[in-house]
């Protein structure tokens, strides 16, 4: 039986927006950012004569990390894609909790982070930066918080960025905004040491 | 027939210690480096019902990028782990061209780039520079140029990580010598804009 809808399927077709964008990054030497393969637990391998090694058992496993990452701007970045049908709120359970925790440790080492999120419904993507999605999960995480990030605190808070051709989902240009407005409030500093 | 030796396999023991060294350092809170899991391209999934997938049929593919990558100091960290038994050089067979050729990608983003490299018979390894591997690659594919990079080289351009127990492997000491040449030597500008 086939299942139509896998967790790990939620995000596809964000993720190949973005997979498509990284490509023409990485052509135009703008940036390298990679999406991480996918994490498989190999149990059996068959090595037929004069062929390639075949996988003939293996499992999902779950990723420790977010999806994407690399360098722009001589600056690590780290984010995860996320998509939701869902018109008026994101649902943090789109996020792991290992994946918040990954974020927060990056952000810790001076990495911008981040999260792409995609309203399918009305096609729109949004940047949310990981201090934001903080806030968020952190209330979520007492009883009385509330479990989404509301369409229109999205829409406040984010950085929206708009389809275009080239490349097709121009998040970089939003980085350069995230970087702008943390150079700007003074608490950021890419040096660190 | 199982074969006894695979390219993949052959950094098996190297990468063992480094990922040790990684869960280390990520605990430690010193840099948030991970290995990329094995890229593999799936052809057949089986969905039990009541349980989870299973990957009846799948291929390892070719990586596009190298094995590590994650951030320390506020610094975008690239490389690769190779080892080999031979004593006396160090085969450059043992990369890929689309490895130099992401680590060129990286350095030119302004990213710490290099490979570490184990010499198995005497169990010792060196950090070697990202831009001294391009010299000694761009050389090989010359039709003159030799198609390693001799031990005593590697001895005395490179910066050697002695074991330890608390990480296993502490490159990131040695990153920190790279980091300082770098800076020394003012060729190297991590802000970049
Ligand atoms: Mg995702
Ligand atoms: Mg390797």
């Amino acid at each position: 039986v086939q299942r139509t809808t896998t967790y790990g399927k939620r995000g596809m077709a964000l993720e190949d927006e973005i997979n498509a964008s990284n490509t023409y990054y990485l052509e135009h030497q703008v940036a390298v950012i990679h999406k991480k393969p996918t994490p498989i637990n190999i149990v059996k391998v068959d090595y037929p004569k004069r062929s390639s090694a075949v996988i003939r058992e293996a499992y999902f496993s779950e990723a420790s990390t977010t999806d994407y990452n690399g360098i722009y701007r001589g600056r690590y970045i780290d984010f995860d894609a996320k998509e939701t049908r869902n018109k008026t709120a994101f649902p943090l359970k789109n996020f792991h909790q290992h994946q918040v925790e990954h974020l927060r440790r990056c952000v810790a080492q001076g990495g911008i982070c981040f999260a792409l999120i995609k309203f399918k419904v009305v096609d729109r993507v949004f940047l949310l930066k990981a201090s934001d999605l903080f806030n968020y999960w952190d209330s979520a995480e007492q009883s009385s918080g509330r479990k989404s990030i509301p369409f229109t605190d999205v829409e406040q808070i984010g950085y929206e960025v708009r389809y275009k051709m080239q490349p097709l989902i121009p998040y970089l240009d939003a980085v350069d905004n995230l970087i702008d407005d943390n150079l700007n409030s003074e608490k950021f500093d890419v040096k660190g040491d």
